[in-house]
Parts: structure tokens; sequence; C-alpha cells
């Protein structure tokens, strides 16, 4: 999926919600416990209800691997049924890897010829060597780690330089000449809305993807006022606000009415 | 394993060297490719072959990813066969994840409890969040990135500040107060060997795991000079100069050559 044709998704589905699978096997409903496979079970159930109203589902790759083999089993098969409900679906692995050349290609397979996603998330530190092996596939994106919503963001993103420029800055303003719009995203969280004006500036057009609402605490308003750009330009991300709606046996009722409300603030915004 | 066990570990095996067990599939010896499974019998040969000169190991996670689940089994066969072989080794899984809180917590459990292995890579962006959750494992390590050996480390990790610090050593001086020296570990090239004598005076103590050297470029007899303290204080890994010195039905016995040629080096070393 290339730019152009991530934003006509985003019109088809007047959304730009990314479900954060973060599936958590002591978050769960009791009565999915005897399931044969419980994981697979729970997203199976997050997805049906939730399809209608997500641009993208974002399986974040630790909670997979915290289960062991089990754990990646149930992920293969969640994108497998992903991908057989809807051409009509962004995928995104969070897995925030960085690793140079060798590596970083290995991981780039793993990623987009084994699991067939449109995008992993990767973190900067070690430099363009990290996300050259992913720019080499076409119609896949890298999606950089930029300014993220947690609290110890600060430790090193905003680190600065003689020229009053800021860690997060410079690699926005280095990877950028990396590849194109159709290849690069960047993670902004929700809770550094007003940073989304700044950022902006040094790319009008690159799509973000913003964690950080919900359970986090950052504004869906603030972060299309300060973010969306004439493509969107964004992919708003939730996770537990919508998973562990409920941890009954209506948890995919509640997580489809939680998606619909957040589709619906999204379809308003869109229309702006 | 605590930092005096480690010395003691190394004392003992007269090495410190790290076997990097970096396995391709595509790179191994071609009578592998009919057993039953290829990627374990290649680990198997090696670490026969390897374990009297080593005093580390380091599987690389993204080339038993790119696997599949064939990978992630292997990945489990090798470590379990490993502890089997010898209590005297110090398994550490390249693995560069970076994640919070949450996630960073299933990543801990994914990996020591899951895989069982000593120490963990972390790519430090994220800030402490990424590490706290490993840092509640007792006798368990965090090896953060540094300073790395490749050659794009300069886009982002030379990056400074307005008192001339760059932002390796600000990672290096901000994440060394997380925890003591018994839980963390820094990573930096031997292709910086000059750079580990100006860490060396951020962090006297604390172990470095140095990669790099052989195929990379980097000198043992350099990373030694700087970066040596009185409890040894390095870790020294090879990958593919051990891995694939033979791609033949020798392929063992040449890896086991080339291992003992570095221990023979460190163990003089060892003695300065």
């Amino acid at each position: 999926m290339n730019y152009e044709e991530l934003f006509q998704l985003i019109q088809k589905k007047k959304s730009f919600l990314c479900v954060g699978l973060d599936t958590d096997l002591n978050k769960i409903p009791e009565h999915l416990k005897s399931e044969e496979d419980p994981c697979f079970a729970f997203n199976k159930g997050i997805i049906d209800a939730t399809l209608p109203f997500a641009a993208a589902y974002k399986p974040n790759l630790a909670f997979y691997e915290a289960q062991g083999m089990a754990g990646w089993d149930c992920l293969k098969k969640t994108l497998k049924y992903l991908r057989s409900q809807s051409k009509d679906i962004f995928i995104i692995a969070d897995a925030k890897r960085g690793d140079i050349g060798n590596t970083s290609g290995m991981y780039a397979k793993a990623f987009f010829d084994e699991l067939d996603v449109d995008a992993v998330t990767l973190s900067p530190y070690m430099g363009k060597d990290t996300v050259s092996p992913f720019l080499e596939y076409k119609n896949r994106w890298s999606v950089l780690l930029a300014l993220t919503s947690n609290a110890s963001a600060s430790d090193f993103q905003y680190f600065g330089d003689k020229k009053g420029q800021k860690l997060f800055e410079k690699v926005i303003g280095t990877s950028k000449t990396w590849g194109t719009r159709d290849q690069l995203m960047y993670v902004v969280g929700a809770t550094k809305a007003e940073a989304l004006k700044e950022i902006r500036q040094l790319i009008p057009d690159h799509f973000l993807l913003v964690p950080g609402v919900g359970a986090q605490g950052g504004s869906l308003s603030e972060v299309a006022k300060y973010g969306m750009n004439d493509h969107c330009g964004l992919l708003v991300n939730s996770s537990r606000g919508i998973l562990y709606a409920s941890s009954g046996k209506d948890f995919a009722v509640k997580a489809g009415e939680k998606a619909k409300e957040l589709q619906q603030e999204m379809e308003i915004l869109l229309q702006q």
C-alpha cells in the first residue's frame, strides 16, 4: 500500500483508527481461557467487532513473544485472519526493532515476507543502517520512533545540540531523506500533541502513527488539530481502551462500541 | 549471575569471548540442510566445538525470527542445549528491544522467564521506561546500546548538546544511575576502540559488550588496551568469523579453531 492508497482507505472507512492488539492473556475474559487458543479467540472477537471502524491494526509483538511458541502461532493466525476478512486494512507490526544491515535485513524478511505486514515500527538509535533493508521492499513502510508518549521519553528524545535542535527533531530531519512519504512514517505520542505542530513543519506530508489516546491520556481532537494534513496524515492508535472495555462475555460488543465511538469522532474530524 | 560471578567465569574459562549465534540458513553447510532441524544441527556443532573457549553466547534474535516458528523452536532448543552442557556460560539474547513499561514488562518476561537468558540487549531511545521492568529481575542483565559498530552509528549517537556532550555519553551518563554494575552493561563497538577510553572515564566498572572484532574490522588488542578494567569488564563478540570459518563438513572444527585462537589471545591479555 502506498501513501495515496492509505489515504483512500481512510476515506473509505471514514476512520483513521488503529486498533492495538496488545493481547495480554492475564487480561482476557475468563470464559475464553478454556478455548483451544485463548489468544486467537480473543483477537478474533476483537477483530470481528472492530473491523467496520478501523483503518489499521497494530499487534504489539512483545505480547506474543511473551507467550512463547503459542504466541507466535497466535500472531500468525491473527494476521492471516485479518487478511482473510478484509483487503481494506493496514497492518503494523509494533516491534520497535533496531539493528544493522545484515541483521536488519533478517528482520525485514521476518516481517514483510514471513508475517506479511504493511509496516514495522523501528527504533532509530543505530541510524540509517537500521532502516535501509526495510526500504528495499516496495509498498511496505518503516515507522520510526520520533517522540514517544511515555514518561521517560524526555530522558533522551529532548536531548539537544547547540542549534537548539532536539534529538527527535534531528531523527526526523535526518531520516526523512532516507525514503519517500510512501515508505516512512513516524511515531509521535498523543500526549505530546503540541509538539505535533512543530513536527508538521519538519514533515508536512508524512503519516504519523499516534499512540497514547485513551488510557495514556492523549486527546483525539488535539491530535487532529495539530497533526492532520490534507491526506489525513494520521493513524491514531487505541489499545487497552478498546481491548479491555469489558472483561466479561460482552468484551467484543464493548470493544466494538468503543471503536465506533472513536470512528464517529474521526469521521467528523475528517470532514473539517 | 552477578558482576563478581561473571568475572569468576571469565577467569575460569581464561576467556572473555562471546560467540554470536547469528545462524543464517543460507550460510550453513550444505550437508546440514537434510537434517530434521538444520538450524539446531548447526548450532549444536558450533556449541560443541567452541564451548571450551567461550565465556558467553549471544543468539541474535533476528536470525531466528526470520525463520518463523521453526526459528523460534531452534532458539529454544539451542538455549536448552547450552544450559545442559555447561553451568559456566553467560547467555545474551541480542534483541535490541526498546519499548515502554507495560510492553517492556512483557519482553522481560519473554526473555528471562520463557527463554531463561542472563541478559538482553536494549535500545535506549525511549528512556528509563524501557529498562526498568528488566531491572526487576535479580541476577539478570540489561545491555544498553551506547556506541555501536555500524557505519551509520554516527547519524544520531554523536549528536551533541551545548556542553559538548554527545548522545552516547548522555545515554551512558543518565542510564548508569538506573541500576548497579550487577545489572547494567553497555554495547560499545570494537570499531570505536579509542572511544572506549572516554567511556571508561564515565563507567570505569561496568561490563562492556563489544561487537565488531573480526568481520567488522575491530582489533582485540586495541579493545583490551582501552576497555579492560580490573574485573576484565569486557565480553568481546565474534559471530561470522567463527560461525562461517568453513562452509564444509569441517565447519565445527574450523569454528573451534577460530574460537581457540581468540581465547588464547584473550588469555594473554587477561594476564597483563
